[in-house]
């Protein structure tokens, strides 16, 4: 089934390559129309999804992710015509000379050819990843959750028919609709079909795809994310900063996990905290030296556990750890972090420059909230994943990242020498 | 082991993102020094690989790519100074710009950080990927041929004297010297430490890399490259440019290995070919199209058989295949080349825009050969290797293709709204 899926959507990319901006644009347009003319069929398709995830005795959290309303669905077709707006990367000349040799050289950008992805139960992204690949000339095959299996497959029915009207190729967008997971480990080994492979869920996904792949893959998503707070650092605005970057939205990946506190400052700043923790709700898990002045004061606080420092929280949870210097934060980051987003706190320019220099990360930042690392955030207009892997794209991901480049060699006559 | 190497190799690759561009040179210096001061030392390693290599019968070929003399271990040495004059690209600002938010946000260039690169048994590219991963400020661990074990110890112990002598770490580059294929394995699974692998070698390494690898692999090396005899194509220019792409050196990667002949040309195309290809030595092997044709010319011609189109010859052969139309020669080239090089010749400007739209390889060329694929060539200053894969890299990586790039946020305590 997925040779055939994945020989369908080779052919298929060849001719989205061939699509202009205009024609990719009328696809689009004509899918956020049909899926909105379309609505009655795909709500009853999520109620047996919401059916069957209600019995099954899933978290109001997880079903109020599954469940598509008239307004939700309006909303998601809203988006897809918002990708008409976003500017299509693909034919762009990178770069171009005449050489010595006198050929002509030319980086163009192009479509990377197709694309597999692997997500959670959030019929959302059914649609925001299949506009994303067709608007930058991909075709998709898509792996959602298994509680949205009705959701998705009537979605890609109505995509399916909308591309068809459009005058392009139906297996453009693809979905394995088959719950079963042997098809995940099949998607995975497609290597001569599948250009690039993003899993979007959590650690276990993306170890197996990185375990299992013969494909390419952008692993990333998991953000063990710090702040340190430097000896020079204003302490109001920190905890400005720290709020913001652990409960605006604590289930992103984000979200600052683990608060690095300079010990020259501990003694002064921990019990201000505490107050503004205990204000926002936030549950300290602190280590031993920092437990021991935390421990008095009104946040709810518990001693660090083995391994908290190495997970992500994606609640309203907070490490807080005493550094004796700017190089252990750093070092203490190269260590449990995930590569994701750090911040600093500081009113020092070497010490901002510092830590800039040495902390390996995604996104780095200076008197910032972790929470910005987003592609809308970032001003890409789109964000297919976060990569926290430093091949090919490094962060937020925008369509640039659903691209490659070709070049393209142009002789009178041309022989090496 | 590996282990080991592995966790020396990411403490040497923080310290080496920190050098400037000055020590990184005065490091490189100090290798080219030494390989030629230590010329004796590394001559009689290389001799006992040598003896090795003659008693197990090892063809000449294979041997004199093994074998260092005084003269090559001095170009390899000059070839490490030669590195030092090209542009560095770590720390390059590659955009940046002051969001809505406030946030000012660049992206800068960066080293990979822990390079693996397995490959054939040739000593000078021990000494070239070294060089380029210390120039962009990479640590390296190295994996060469079983046949060099010995030259490849004693210029490795070079290097880390070099290192050493320089300031900078010893492990920043490392070589796996036991020839043992379990340290292959143990390597494709270094996740925790090693950021990109490089293999440089068979079709049968790629697909191990490939299957085993849980590291992003940039698989490549691997041409399959055509080149198309439209119906315009000017003879004589065009017999210039085949003989260049399939005689020049034909054991590289961007030799043509299948020429598409336009069914209009053919009587006329063919029967010339056989004349230009016999004065060149080159034994054809013909469709049945073309077999009937060229069987009665001078050229050494064979019945084409199967597989020979999906396969390297790396030999003075080439495949001459009959197409009717140009889409049925990009058809031929997406069924069976491997995306590196392919090239149209043509005098139709419509023709090579159409060819250069189609064909998704890495390099596509019009009216020049095939054999311009090459760092070199493209003014890249060096080659690492080529990748025929899209991510990260398409076509010949260059110094570039080793570093990644970190966005640095400055905000003036600044908040996600």
């Amino acid at each position: 089934m997925l040779e055939q899926m994945g020989k369908e959507a080779r052919k298929a990319s060849y001719q989205l390559a061939q699509c202009s901006t205009k024609e990719k644009n009328q696809a689009l347009t004509i899918i956020a129309d049909l899926l909105e003319q379309h609505s009655p069929k795909i709500l009853a398709a999520n109620e047996l999804d919401m059916q069957a995830a209600r019995s099954s005795g899933i978290s109001e959290a997880i079903l109020d992710r599954l469940l598509l309303t008239p307004a939700r669905l309006k909303s998601i077709a809203d988006d897809v015509r918002q990708v008409c707006f976003l500017t299509d990367p693909v034919g762009e000349v990178i770069d171009g000379k005449t050489l010595n040799s006198g050929l002509k050289l030319q980086r163009h950008r192009v479509p990377l050819g197709v694309i597999g992805v692997i997500y959670e139960a959030r019929p959302n992204v059914t649609i925001d990843v299949a506009s994303l690949c067709l608007k930058t000339g991909n075709a998709v095959i898509l792996r959602g959750g298994k509680e949205t299996v009705n959701t998705n497959a009537a979605m890609i029915e109505v995509i399916q028919e909308a591309l068809q009207q459009a005058g392009l190729p139906a297996y453009a967008v693809q979905s394995i609709n088959n719950p079963d997971r042997k098809y995940i480990n099949e998607l995975l080994k497609l290597d001569k079909y599948v250009d690039m492979l993003i899993p979007r869920g959590g650690a276990a996904l993306h170890k197996l795809c990185r375990e299992h792949a013969t494909i390419p893959v952008i692993t990333g998503g998991i953000g063990v994310c710090h702040t340190f707070v430097d000896e020079s650092a204003d302490f109001d605005k920190a905890f400005d900063i720290i709020v913001n970057a652990k409960t605006q939205r604590p289930s992103t990946c984000n979200t600052t996990e683990t608060l690095l506190v300079h010990t020259k400052i501990a003694e002064q700043f921990l019990p201000k905290l505490s107050q503004v923790m205990a204000d926002n709700k936030v549950v300290l898990h602190a280590d031993p030296a920092s437990f021991d002045i935390l421990k008095s004061g009104v946040a709810n606080v518990f001693p660090l556990q083995a391994g908290e420092l190495d997970d992500e929280w994606l609640s309203l949870d907070l490490n807080v750890v005493i550094v004796d210097s700017l190089e252990l934060a750093v070092e203490h980051i190269r260590e449990h972090g995930s590569q994701h987003s750090d911040a600093i706190l500081t009113r020092c320019l070497k010490n901002a420059e510092r830590f800039v220099q040495l902390v390996d990360s995604a996104a780095v930042y200076v008197n910032a909230s972790t929470r910005f690392t987003d592609g809308g955030q970032f001003g890409l207009g789109a964000e297919v994943a976060v990569s926290t892997q430093k091949l090919h794209a490094r962060g937020p991901m925008g369509l640039e990242a659903l691209t490659t480049y070709k070049w393209i060699g142009v002789g009178d006559d041309l022989i090496r020498a």
